[in-house]
């Protein structure tokens, strides 16, 4: 029996959930930790608040293997996501020698000056061992299963390159997905559920899609989703959803990007 | 003192945690419920699992104005947030004549059948009131102070035209960006920070941006963001950020779009 490895994400920002900005580092994290073997069952988007990062990094990374947070390290005064990971770990947090090198060669090299504000970047908890940043240079960081990650989400794609190789995973869930254009979820769902029904190591997702009116591509469909971690078990999956699209008259495409 | 009014968001499906989709609903409640007075301050995304449904809408129901699920029911197996909801408030579920005269009328008038299957998204709680979509037939719900809307983003958009009445609002929170395109954070973080500092009525965000390498239009900046209620301090506070953006030699741009 392999172990199931689950990940939570934490987006720490107001503009998230004022509607400003709309994320895009959740998708990119789970599908960085699919095929490492580690799913995301939880995500939580919340405001820049001390008390609230503490709270949540406490409460998830217990019930989780790892929690990754996005979001509040830069230079100003609203990036208080360091501070906050250091008190939900009772750890004390300061400018560290081996981040501030980093930033020192960074912003030498660019002609910058390391100021006060810029230096607020070289905060680390201790006992937390640094991410790399090669694209502007300030640190993220891990302290025992927390990974602490930037908010733009180039900086937090390029972090990830030191990130893959600290990762235990567990069984890796495949997904595949069988489209039907022109379906109907209403005409398939009966036989939808049998088979989920007698797969149950299997699961079973059915999500209907539709393009606006107006456009020249106007349709709809169904996009029928297989998750599962047993090869064989997956390939009869599949057949039985191509089976169940066409009987309905639909034609059946295999999405490729799976 | 005009109070306070705040809401939660639970995106409900395996596919946002996957990866597979990018949601795009928060984005989209958030910027309905901001004119109406009611702020979103916590969002959660999670699994299609009934127990996690179900504590999750009575934890953030408590703890919140208002509460929107979005995702979950449809006609199919997986389609479980309708009676999650119901057992959260313990009320019993069952197919209502009202829901189920909806979607009689809407599926005579297309020729199509209303089976089994989509009759199970006449399944209502008691003491719920039907939510009308004007797309696709079969209604979402209000019960309590939790709003139990589609999943599919042009579904949930409709819903919306018969949410706002039923909204009490407080203070409203206006925002406004002034971009400053070219500018760093490391060079503006005091002067913010100060400026933060002076006005506590209000709330002060600094948000990096770069376009990707290798595009045309490459570049980079620090859109700032003012929040708070009262009009004179927010046309003051844009004031301040224009010179703050000003004294670093870029040009500021008053975001049109707030």
């Amino acid at each position: 029996m392999v172990k199931t490895v689950t990940a939570a994400v934490i987006m720490i920002g107001d503009e998230i959930l004022s509607g400003r900005t709309q994320d895009s580092n959740l998708k990119t994290l789970a599908g960085f930790l699919a095929p490492l073997g580690v799913e995301v069952r939880e995500a939580r988007v919340i405001p820049d608040v001390h008390a609230t990062i503490v709270a949540t990094v406490q409460t998830l990374r217990k019930a989780h293997d790892y929690v990754f947070t996005t979001g509040g390290i830069g230079p100003t005064h609203d990036d208080i996501t360091a501070d906050a990971v250091a008190a939900a770990f009772n750890r004390p947090i300061s400018v560290r020698a081996d981040a501030r090198a980093i930033l020192e060669t960074y912003y030498a090299g660019r002609d910058t000056d390391l100021n006060e504000s810029r230096l607020r970047m070289a905060r680390i908890p201790e006992g937390a061992t640094l991410i790399a940043n090669p694209v502007s240079g300030a640190p993220g960081f891990q302290i025992g299963n927390v990974f602490v990650m930037a908010g733009v989400p180039s900086i937090m794609r390029a972090m990830l390159e030191d990130v893959g190789h600290r990762i235990e995973g567990g069984a890796i869930v495949y997904q595949h997905t069988v489209r039907g254009k022109g379906l109907r979820e209403g005409e398939i769902a009966v036989p939808l559920g049998a088979l989920a029904k007698a797969r149950p190591e299997l699961n079973f997702g059915s999500y209907p899609w539709m393009r606006p009116a107006g456009k020249k591509d106007h349709d709809f469909g169904v996009n029928l989703v297989v998750r599962g971690r047993d090869p064989d078990l997956l390939a009869a999956a599949i057949d039985a959803l191509v089976e169940i699209v066409s009987t309905q008259g639909a034609k059946p495409e295999i999405d490729p990007k799976d």
